[in-house]
């Protein structure tokens, strides 16, 4: 299968030339491949951050889309380099737990070890030496199976979505605008709870940011899926001093405490 | 028309996988077409900003170019999106005042009120939903007529350029390097006006940057066509702690008074 | 020769349109060459620096890739344009001495004065005007050769890489993560040289980052093929405060002095 997009996330920046050193050589092997940044602002390492931003990018395209994830501090290290069949699309990334958001979210994914390496390549940069000509191979139509050998269970972070009966949900990514994304799937929410309790503060779900005045908090949710945390107009994140890993307490059940 | 360039601003950053996510539902309709990023690095709400980043991508593309242009606070709301033809090229964005300076500089513009919705969409991301799915439909070369409902006005913010006898401009835009641009069109300067006035002091208008020392300050019309506050090799707007909006005084007028 | 890919340098930021005025300027000759971003956020009027990315340019794309390096403090005075054919690839850029470390490092490089200049063009923005649609050109297929004069010598900066008996290398590049990278190719070391001195403190030579613990200083032959200073999982520039011009001591030579 020939494939015609290929997205690239990393925490490389966008002030040196890594991310085009990996471009030139996914292009190397197929030339017309498609090139789409979904990020290069990852913070340095947040491998959690880059799982996030892999499993929406995952959402977002269509089958045949490969996926090239770069956030690898375990770099020249034994850490593993996989091959993940999921969504109909295929992932290229560091077994470090970046698979992690996107393999809770989309049944039947399977994780492959990634064994092909080129003749020569740095100790500190497989993104470029490895993944990428990876990326570009299978872009060229060139089959997945030569490159890797057996189905292994990727390394997971500790993060999930909420279960259907969780009391509380946690904040598992902050965005450009301030909004906190927790993993309180919509699903979670009968209709009966109408507030949630984030720092002792009592929090309502609305629809959208125009249904509060400018500047009140709100609870909505957004285009993920989950359950955000917002201010009108302004950032959360800053408002209320959040992190990520923060606490956010499903209202129903909160009547006494509260984070 | 099968348009082959379509050009994406908003004040989305580049650290989450929204801009991403806009891309794929273009791609989706338009596998073909080309993606340019204008900016994606407007300030949060900042439809002014926006709307100068959209006249400048409006003036460097040539007929049959779309732009998606998202700066969105009101999503949500009752606010329009509007397509807009001018310039022999399409705009689709919210109708907040963001095509404003383009409309003032582009004559024989006219705006629609785009009305197709698809079967289902979030209430806080409509350029994705919404916006992007146009843009990409256009560019697969499917008729706007079916997509919009009646011509109308649309909302402006309350900038303009200057009238041929203003004795102030004002500044509208200010750059990565710290010059300012004004709404002072080079046609407003006759030959004889060789100042202006800023912040009480003198500033020559000069060709390039190049005429004056390091470290002095000039005016000098810009790639934008306006008049710009430059110092050279350094920062306008440190400089002389300038914001938009600040006033700069056509000095031929103003022997007496200053900003 | 039509080229394919034409890839961009600059310090213009990502705010404004200025990057992607450059690309319509290169697009109205060639619709159909692929644009690839190095980077943007090279520091205002930082030449050495855009000059490190465009070596790195030259050294990840194949033959026949074009390149459009634009930063130009000296737009607008009598500073010339260079056409630089080096390592079988092509840049434009301007002679104030962008292409130094790519001269050091290609061999039988040859550099021509661009006298081309179309009818009309600003005295602010050269990169749009005069070297976009040049590389615009070539990537159409048009011949250099009547778009420049006589072969000249490049102005070039005071970097080099160290020669074979340096006893000290310099900082040449701190890049996103703070990894500092000097001027000591890989071939400076003899294999009895397994540390280097930086501000007094010797480092080890390691052949990755995880050879040692978190949060301890490690030297590497990176990415680059140079000597580059690093920090486990940290800054090695915030740790160390270092800076480009900074010195490190080659430790053999290195007995009672240290920087």
């Amino acid at each position: 299968m020939k494939s015609s997009i290929a997205t690239l996330i990393s925490d490389f920046g966008l002030s040196d030339a890594y991310v085009a050193e990996m471009k030139a050589a996914i292009l190397r092997h197929a030339p017309g491949v498609r090139l789409i940044d979904i990020t290069h602002d990852i913070s340095a390492q947040d491998v959690m951050a880059a799982s996030i931003a892999l499993q929406r990018a995952l959402a977002a395209f269509g089958p045949g889309t490969l996926h090239l994830a770069v956030v690898d501090p375990g770099v020249g290290t034994r850490r593993k380099v996989l091959a993940v069949k999921i969504n109909r699309q295929v992932v290229i990334c560091p077994d470090n737990g970046l698979i992690t958001w996107a393999w809770r979210l989309f049944p039947h994914a399977k994780a492959f070890e990634l064994t092909w390496r080129p003749g020569q390549f740095s100790n500190t940069f497989h993104g470029r030496d490895i993944m990428a000509p990876v990326v570009g191979m299978l872009a060229a139509g060139r089959p997945l199976n030569p490159l890797i050998s057996r189905q292994i269970e990727p390394v997971h972070l500790d993060i999930s979505p909420a279960g259907p009966s969780a009391k509380f949900g946690q904040i598992v990514h902050i965005d450009h605008f301030g909004n906190a994304m927790t993993n309180l799937p919509a699903t979670h929410f009968a209709g009966k709870i109408r507030t949630i309790r984030l720092r002792g503060k009592s929090i309502g779900i609305h629809k959208t940011y125009s249904d509060v005045k400018t500047g009140t908090a709100l609870a909505l949710f957004g285009s993920s899926g989950f359950l955000e945390i917002a201010v009108r107009d302004a950032s959360a994140a800053k408002r209320f001093s959040l992190g990520i890993g923060g606490r956010v307490l499903v209202a129903k059940m909160a009547r006494k405490s509260a984070t």
